[in-house]
């Protein structure tokens, strides 16, 4: 099959790869009918070092079950189904609670042993736990790019609301107008917020995101940014503040426009390890840090009907559809801001 | 009046100082019964560079009302009376919220304006919304220890457990065998937890732990310590820590013992301002970073109750009482570990 490698920062291939094959009676072979570039791929886009090994690349896919092993239930042959980005049996303790990335058996996809998902099949380990079946969608069903979306952006988004336990009486801070930033607005609004003030700067995104639900937007940044927000919330910030970004200068925003008592819920992933934390920062006001790697198979079932129904259309976020080969041209255009999210077809 | 003042590091004096007077209409003056030495009274008594002009100390207080200006309500002559360690109106919307140390007319104990409670009188800012009067308990009462942690200590550590979501199902690690921590111990088993593990390494303290509803004493510190908590909880660790120390230490051993998707709970202040926050601490695991000063004024009346009927105890953090004019070796006692809490008599 051809599969996507990133060997360094700028440079991703698409090459041939060994069909993926059962392993374990526990694993489904499924072969990939969407998949797509995350923000999070950007990270290693912009500062992985050369390694003459490539990195299997992709965790997010809608595919077609083509293969199961003979301890899968619930699944069969020819099923539509949905991965969430991490793997998990659904049944430990830490799935129970909601915690799927946490799972005793899971694991993320891109590690040599399954492989990526910007590829045209894939292994999936812990088959009848992760895979959701889509039953009556096709194969070239207009709802394709919204239901990929649960494999992580959209329940990314919606576990950085969950989390900060966003409801109607809160008022919503998202830092970010990437994929997962808007569909954290889309998420506070489902929850029920009704004050949702959007920090980014890209013009064609924060439309997006004013559709999605955002009541303001701010495009200034830094201190400003702050300023701004305090300004917009009568000098006390927002409840909450739902982080979609991950470098530093994200969190200390988020810090900055953090009502006392508030909650500040980060899902951009870290690109840093020490911030600050202290009497200043959080301590001092009462300010609740949460969030961390969503685990999205938690929230596929409450999101899916309203996609299904048509009440939500995330997958608006897709804004370039490559074919798996120009995988490289999709990551250059969101690397250059051209894109927002590319979505790769089979 | 004779007061508390604290010139540097080690250096303590009890001085001659102007007898407070109502200032504004919302003012009480309070004659002072009992006050205490806290332990967050200690980092400036080991770190304090010396000054020419006193600092106010004490922040802890059970008194009489012997002045009261003409707004107070709710307050009359000769009431004893609980005052938190911070004043507020009880009546703002951080207030309702429970969040009095955000209060929007409120303010902390120590500033040269207010003064301070290891004294023989005190101005009480905001009276009708801070003080809580207790009828029927007099000035000899053997109550008043145990009331007195409702100031600080106790609310603190009952604080740190609620913002944890202590309950009966979540196992919990109290960081920290001073009084604060004790009475996190005291304060996750009213909240129904069953097991309780407290790190300290004095085993008169951790007794006394024990007592409060400690399970098991780790006494271990730092990575042997972090070790023998996970091997207490199955390799997991905890659902919730409360962290009541303040030191980069603790933060870290908090860390350690956090089970994925747990709750690290802070009320011992922050010695540090910058810490790690990123994917291998906290945001990898899901785990949540909540705390602050507590707002005891939100916990007296729900605490009040299982004092007054004797059902808890939490005066026995007290183990050195002192007359004013000793309040020096009271603190001494406690930077060298000869005393948990100092306890002040009039």
């Amino acid at each position: 099959m051809r599969a996507t490698f990133m060997y360094g920062a700028g440079d991703v291939r698409v090459e041939d790869a060994p069909d993926p094959v059962l392993r374990e009676p526990t694993d489904a072979v499924v072969r990939i009918v969407r998949s797509c570039v995350c923000g999070s791929d950007l990270h290693p886009y912009r500062s992985m070092p050369f390694s003459g090994r490539g990195t299997p690349m992709g965790h997010e896919f809608l595919g077609v079950v083509e293969d199961l092993g003979s301890e899968v239930s619930g699944l069969k042959r020819g099923d539509l189904v949905v991965s969430p980005f991490a793997y998990s049996d659904n049944t430990c303790e830490f799935c129970c609670e909601g915690l799927h990335t946490s799972c005793r058996h899971g694991g993320f996809w891109g590690a040599p042993e399954v492989g990526g998902a910007q590829a045209e099949a894939i292994r999936v380990p812990q088959a009848a736990g992760t895979l959701v079946a889509v039953p009556g969608v096709g194969e070239d069903s207009a709802l394709l790019p919204s239901l990929l979306t649960l494999a992580d952006v959209y329940g990314t988004g919606y576990h950085a609301a969950k989390k900060a336990r966003v409801n109607e009486r809160t008022t919503v801070t998202v830092i970010g107008d990437g994929a997962v930033g808007l569909l954290a607005v889309l998420s506070a609004r489902q929850l029920g917020a009704e004050r949702i003030v959007l920090m980014g700067r890209h013009a064609d995104r924060t439309d997006l995101g004013r559709e999605f639900g955002a009541t303001d937007v701010v495009a200034e940044r830094g201190e400003e940014g702050v300023a701004k927000v305090r300004e917009l919330t009568g000098g006390d910030g927002t409840h909450t503040v739902l982080e979609a970004v991950g470098h530093t200068s994200a969190y200390e925003m988020a810090v900055g426009v953090a009502r006392p008592g508030g909650v500040i819920s980060r899902v951009g992933v870290p690109q840093y390890e020490e911030a600050p934390i202290g009497f200043d920062s959080l301590f001092g006001h009462n300010i609740t840090l949460t969030g961390g790697p969503a685990p999205v198979r938690a929230y596929v079932e409450e999101l899916l009907p309203a996609v299904l129904d048509g009440t939500v259309d995330p997958g608006r976020v897709f804004d370039l559809t490559v074919d798996l080969e120009q995988t490289p041209d999709g990551y250059r255009a969101m690397d250059q801001r051209d894109a927002l999210k590319t979505l790769i077809r089979f």
